[in-house]
């Protein structure tokens, strides 16, 4: 019940046929399949065409033995994916009062009224399917077994049918499809580029298990591994303590952690406040940031501009230096720090086809103030309006951590 | 030849079915094929493998008479598109001398080196096959006809099909298939929700021709006609007319405009320059500007924070006012003009669930300082930290759109 086991999945909707919206339920469920080990031999997007999308269940049927479909689940006329399976399993709908019940109540509870009489469709049923709860809407999901094959069906909403998947349909199929269940750990690289990372851990690609990937990401490279098996456990552990021997204080964080994440959590973990004078990145430096809930209590402001204001008395001297260098990074950390009250400040000068000033392109400053002096970093960056603000942003809260923590890096 | 035409589209890379890219050119492709008047009736995504690529292009030539695909024509093993169409067209690859001097030759002049050997590879050709040329890489694309169909082989990253498409495939096809080509218009809407803009416009729904589609973006409304046939200009233009004349001051741009490079190309017009206090967006304002080309010169800088720091002996009066209120947002636009010494100063202030301060969620501030005084806009916004930092930004690009076009809005 392994290498037998081909998986499907479908996308439906005649606005993803139209070009109006990008799919990406079915990148979701690919990568999910994958971490349960079954691997998706296809992925087909239909229309909401009774002919074509019964055909499209027919011939996926004839082929695999997992389909996972989302789409299509809607109250209106055009939602025709209960329908199609229907016809393509040879079965009747018929209305559920159970799941009419369910909906009804949805309605009371969440949209403050009566039910439109329209979605009385999402209540039909046919005998092989099971209805799956849908707790961010009216659709329920359908799981339906039958001569040997799994039919999911989850709504087309990424917000519904992702909890969709975790809560109700994931624990099913880990249930099963046993042992081929992966375990996975990504962790996140800071100054190595992915050609570098690769070459760094080029004997970790030939183990199999786990198996090792390398992707670039705007916070710099990931490294993800997948085991499979009751070692798992182990093999990745064993493999994340090679990986950081290797890659030593490159490596920062994994999983979910973020460089801002992490600066905002060691600030408040050492009682600090702090704040930024940006003149590189843009500003991008201060959304992160303010993407993080409750930051505005730790990061307390930013200032972003091309150049220093004149009449700023403090930063008068900068006119003497308004050119990329160390110097006008620390005059930015120390005038930013003062004038916000924070325990730290920190200063960005850069080229990054952004902000202006004299240097060379490609070269960045980033200081850092608090009550025992200033530190500044060189930054190289890609001197790209598209990437540049993005990576000076990202080192800026790398330089930051590796300051709280204490950690010397010479690169 | 029309009705009778059925497209359809491939995506073809294992990466895609193990979910780790999101398959962009399929919703390119889609849109593109839609505006010739060209239905995609299925598109499939298929991974490196011989038997099942194979399969995939025999089974969409047995339904559909044009077929796009893209990926799978780089130069290794794994690259098995040119292979499989030709297994599925029963004809075989031969090298094309002509082919093989052009890609010498790009290896020659932008990547200074010989070509690798496997990258002969891309210069094979079957006899139905005429090649396409890549400006952007080395994989020529292939357009195949044979039999009364059309199929189309695109390379896959985005950059070397997007300029193939739009330079050498669709004029192709304007030739070969047309009367159908469609001429498209967006009008963009501020202030109006989607189901607002929807119940306004609802009779012109039924037109036909054109043909009218409402989507919810970020910057707000979006209003698409297409029309087709020849009267089509004339047809967007009535139709245009008449949405104008429905939604009035609503309508602010159209195309690729933005609002904040509307606003940046206003205050260049005017010999203006301008400054923002933020205690809103956090920063979202200031990284929409940074993006637009040469905006440092027009938009001089911008202060960001949670709440005003002390010792700001100007802005000593807001302790007074920590709160929402069009008092506070005017005194940061008059004290960030002043700091910067802009022509315009902008304050925000609103509960964003990123602002700190007191006041009602949902109700946000907008000032403008210049020589002639101040105004100040009162702005609803969605309290949620996903969208109401967006929306507040647009709205201040918006209104200051308005005010230097002498635009009175009652909304």
């Amino acid at each position: 019940m392994s290498s037998q086991i081909n998986a499907e999945i479908l996308s439906i909707g005649t606005e993803l046929l139209m070009g109006e919206i990008t799919d990406t339920n079915s990148r979701f469920l690919a990568g999910e399949l994958k971490l349960l080990g079954i691997t998706a031999v296809r992925m087909t997007t239909a229309g909401d065409d009774k002919v074509q999308l019964t055909r499209v269940f027919r011939e996926a049927m004839f082929r695999s033995n997992i389909i996972v479909a989302s789409g299509g689940l809607g109250p209106t006329e055009d939602d025709l994916t209960r329908d199609c399976l229907a016809e393509a399993l040879d079965e009747s709908l018929s209305l559920d009062p159970a799941l009419e019940q369910g909906i009804r109540e949805f309605f009371a509870n969440y949209r403050r009224g009566r039910m439109p009489e329209h979605n009385i469709r999402q209540a039909m049923l046919i005998p092989s399917a099971k209805p799956v709860i849908n707790y961010k809407g009216t659709a329920p999901g359908w799981w339906v077994e039958k001569n040997g094959r799994v039919v999911i069906l989850l709504p087309g909403p990424p917000r519904e049918m992702e909890p969709m998947w975790r809560n109700e349909i994931k624990p099913r199929l880990e249930v099963q499809f046993p042992g081929n269940i992966a375990l996975t750990r990504t962790l996140k690289v800071f100054g190595m580029t992915e050609a570098t990372v690769d070459e760094a851990v080029e004997p970790m690609f030939h183990l199999g298990n786990p198996e090792l990937g390398i992707y670039a990401k705007p916070e710099g490279v990931h490294l993800r591994l997948i085991a499979r098996g009751e070692k798992a456990p182990r093999l990745i552990a064993d493999a994340e303590e090679r990986i950081r021997a290797i890659l030593k204080e490159h490596v920062w964080g994994n999983g979910d952690e973020t460089l801002p994440g992490l600066a905002v959590k060691l600030l408040e973990a050492n009682n600090l406040t702090a704040s930024v004078f940006d003149c590189g990145t843009g500003g991008v430096i201060t959304t992160m940031l303010s993407e993080i809930t409750d930051s505005g209590k730790i990061f307390r402001g930013s200032i972003t501009g091309e150049s220093i204001p004149e009449g700023w008395n403090t930063l008068e001297q900068l006119s003497q230096q308004d050119t990329i260098s160390p110097a006008r990074a620390e005059t930015l950390a120390v005038f930013v720090r003062e004038k916000f009250g924070t325990g730290i400040g920190l200063g960005i000068t850069g080229i990054t086809g952004i902000s202006g000033g004299s240097g060379t392109p490609g070269t960045a400053f980033i200081a850092l103030a608090d009550a025992h002096g200033n530190v500044t970093w060189r930054q190289t960056i890609i001197p790209r309006r598209d990437i540049a603000p993005n990576q000076l942003a990202v080192s800026a809260f790398f330089r930051l951590r590796q300051y709280l923590l204490g950690i010397q890096t010479d690169f």
